[in-house]
């Protein structure tokens, strides 16, 4: 039998349950093409090299790395990651060694943004819809979410404005920069300005998560040079999440957050009182990797990889469901296509698509955070970065004959 | 300048500074000897064994790996590390595999069992004195800490039931199972079955932390069959945690937590929350040596060299500084020993030794959470893993010309 404490210790545990998560179980339970994961496919992460390296790695810098380390990463790789992102107009020239600390991952970086700066009864303010992590740590760290709707520009900041205007004071506001999951749309140079005079004006925090810029489809990635990075680099009121989990491999569990050097060092304190330092494995043969392959051959082996899916899969679409009314969203970059579909709500058709028709997908509502009541449910989203072409044309032939199948 | 937003969020970073480190940090000033870190010396880590696997290890297992991966952990790697554990007589025979879970070392493991089970307010009872990084913990996670003063028999049952029979209610109580930092002692099979009832009675968790298990110097690991984990597996209150960091290499950040299987499943799920999986390689290279070189020969070679190591250091003790009215408590495992003094505080002679004798040390009162003022400091902890034997022989004489020279 359980003791009492037990009993009501299990009850109190602040989970909050991902939507998403049940229409990749239910995917799993049919056997169903994963139209679901945003990570990419193993054929597609740099394995070989990884392992061809990791053994100089090791010895090369493995008798300092395998003790307890700084708690903002391995200095080496720290700089390595920021030098690159750098050069490619990521972050901006100049900036300073104690404005990035190394994470282990993006969604970590977020979390532990949230629980540093996150008082009970704040309000979070994030792109909606939105990966549901997103929403799903600010509500677990206290915070109340305030769903902020993206177009094909990014958040509407009319949209914020008008919410600040009306009261509302979010101490953050999350955002994802470019390709944005679930919707593919980048934020605006415009709209980031936008969005920096209102940080300005109403005193907040913007939180800029940018894990799929490098995985630009159709031409070279977005630089910074009128970017809100670079634009609002001094103000102090960025904080810049990226991540190697989209580009190198989901696994390895590597981000980098910038930031004003304060806050930085007090978030890289909070990382380090909860786990000590960064994994010394992954850390040395990332840097291995970096310093004796760079990071372009990968990048341009994966936009390779995702951009003939991304273009199966849309030719499918194209072919077979806009005849029946659907209307598509093609990304310039990322891993997520939209169907928007002629009959609403998609989430009876994502069901009826993984039990019937051996397609997960996953509905526009999952990505609603559970403020949003009801949540607008107008779209399925359709990974393609797991699924070989063929699986893609498949998946498209199948939704349409499912479309095809019901009463309009 | 700083937008008001951050300099107010700046004020409020959860941050509690454990003063163990403001002592390791001034004999770094001074170039003085470590005797402060409990960590191995880098020559007693098996790096060119890691190296010579980490290719096998990919090549062999990270298709899969390089994914995100389940949120308890490599399963490979978890049921590894608990046959491990069964064998070695820790965890008991038949423990079931949703038991277990592998977290991102022991320190996180605690970490999120604070953020999972502890609401503000709540009680969360600690051996003192203790490692600071429990207590910094439970108190960033909105506990106020109860110290449970400890001698050589670990935490003094009769002073919790004191406690409790006042009133107090911890939801937590905290003890490190084994040759305990900083005392050196381990909590005697009585006391775990008084520690066990005392739970039933006034229904609390028990955490029990045990690094140092595998560190015994003077014979076999004390085994599980008359000892607390075994006995009180069954009533679900025992949270037990493992780690390698003492035993195979502290940045390698891997511990594992058993427990009632509800709550290994809800910790689980925390930790997904925050991290999405453990890193990938870390794990994957840990396997390969578990499966191929197995950790029998890493375990003789660690407890030989701190067996060395704490036998030099004591002996010169011994000589030097038993003859000036101090009390030497040497330890049968773990890293730490003690130096009891005849003229107290400890604090201002472990600021001389390092300021003035090149000999960095930490002082008792650093041990003792905030709640307990003044702290005893009635004794130096000087930590034998690091320095060579040499520099330890050095130490012991450089400790006691410092005795020598204090005016009596």
């Amino acid at each position: 039998m359980k003791p009492a404490i037990l009993v009501r210790k299990l009850e109190e545990l602040p989970i909050y349950a991902s939507p998403l998560v049940d229409f990749i179980r239910l995917g799993l339970q049919h056997r169903a093409l994963p139209l679901t994961s945003g990570q990419p496919a193993p054929e597609a992460l740099p394995l070989e090299d990884l392992a061809r390296l990791a053994p100089e790695a090791l010895r090369s810098r493995g008798r300092k790395a395998l003790l307890y380390g700084s708690n903002r990463g391995l200095g080496e790789l720290r700089r390595a990651l920021t030098e690159w992102q750098v050069r490619s107009g990521v972050l901006p020239e100049g900036l300073g060694d104690e404005e990035v600390m190394l994470t282990l991952g993006s969604q970590y970086a977020f979390d532990l943004i949230c629980q540093g700066l996150i008082r009970r009864g704040d309000e979070v303010a994030c792109d909606a819809p939105c990966y549901p992590d997103t929403w799903c740590t600010a509500l677990r760290r206290g915070a109340s979410v305030l769903p902020l709707p993206v177009d094909e520009e990014g958040l509407d900041p009319d949209h914020l404005e008008a919410l600040l205007a009306g009261g509302h004071r979010p101490v953050l506001v999350y955002t994802v920069l470019h390709y944005q999951n679930p919707c593919g749309c980048s934020l605006s140079p415009s709209r980031q300005r936008r969005l920096l005079e209102l940080a300005e004006t109403y005193d907040f925090l913007v939180v800029l998560d940018d894990p799929y810029r490098m995985l630009a489809l159709d031409g070279p990635p977005p630089c910074g040079s009128d970017r809100f990075p670079r634009l609002g680099w001094d103000t102090g009121r960025l904080l810049y999440l990226g991540s190697l989990s989209k580009v190198l491999a989901p696994g390895v569990r590597l981000g980098w957050l910038a930031g004003h050097r304060e806050l930085v060092a007090g978030l890289a304190k909070l990382q380090e009182m909860s786990l000590i330092s960064l994994p010394a494995l992954d850390g040395l043969i990332v840097l291995e990797y970096l310093l004796s392959e760079g990071m372009t051959g990968q990048l341009s082996r994966m936009v390779r990889f995702l951009k003939e899916r991304r273009d199966v899969l849309a030719e499918g679409l194209r072919a077979r469901c806009l005849p029946l009314g659907c209307t598509l969203r093609v990304p310039s970059g990322g891993c997520f296509l939209r169907l928007e579909l002629p009959d609403l709500p998609a989430t009876p058709l994502a069901r009826e698509l993984a039990e019937r028709h051996g397609v997960a997908t996953v509905p526009e509502a999952a990505f609603w955070p559970p403020s949003q009541t009801p949540a607008p449910d107008r779209f399925l989203r359709l990974s393609f970065s797991w699924c070989t072409p063929e699986e893609l044309a498949e998946a498209a032939e199948r939704i349409a004959r499912a479309l095809e199948g019901r009463p309009r």
